[in-house]
């Protein structure tokens, strides 16, 4: 399997690499959606959100939030999205797990395009009942 | 302080609840932007994803993770987005720290509108330079 991401852990592939610890890399995005826009990656491979186990979600969120901090401080910037696209549908085009961290500054040119839906009637009572049913006996975390 | 999610948390305000732990509350959003968009949120209040303490971070990322997974299956979505607006600059309109998870379907109408930048010359590295003094004892996570 050749994954660009695990290449950059490797150090096979140049990049300007940010943070690196036992579990956790990151390093700046070549298409950057702003300048300083960040990625924060699992050092293993996984292929999606979904299937990274759950303490070394643990580990890449706390990395994910002193890095974000960082990058709020140091380039002075108005806010920030962290983002995880998790499919093909959803934008992503890497398949190795990563957060993006973009830095936002107010009237740059970046924008979520919304058609907000509205529910009707019952509809979002039978779309909260088709997932609670799965997750009643969760409540761990 | 009138914070409707914090109105959510003590069952003063209704919403469709899905999973309530300790720590952890979700529940639909009521403007979303496919059915089924969901919210995950610190039960305390925090107004931002900073300030939130890392070990509820944690909890949250785990309940995310587990939530995400059952709306994919239920409403069998091809991807799904997870989202965290922080500041104004960012889209972030209720200020309480949450997750957004945002069911994807191949061809629906939600777009991030990109503009993509080009670092020039040597700009790449300055703004990992930027950004990497700041970190470089922190390879703990």
């Amino acid at each position: 399997m050749n994954c660009i991401f695990c290449n950059i852990v490797e150090h096979k592939a140049h990049s300007e690499i940010l943070y690196e610890s036992e579990n956790v890399l990151s390093f700046l995005d070549i298409n950057p959606v702003n300048f300083g826009h960040t990625l924060v990656i699992t050092k293993k491979h996984y292929g999606d959100f979904i299937s990274v186990p759950k303490n070394e979600l643990a580990h890449v969120i706390k990395a994910v939030q002193t890095i974000a901090g960082v990058i709020k401080t140091k380039l002075n910037c108005d806010g920030f999205n962290i983002v995880i696209n998790n499919g093909i549908a959803a934008g992503q085009t890497v398949k190795h797990f990563h957060f993006h961290i973009i830095p936002r500054f107010h009237n740059d040119d970046f924008r979520f395009k919304l058609n907000l839906k509205k529910y009707s009637d019952n509809l979002m009572k039978e779309y909260a009942d088709k997932i609670r049913a799965e997750l009643k006996f969760e409540g761990t975390f």
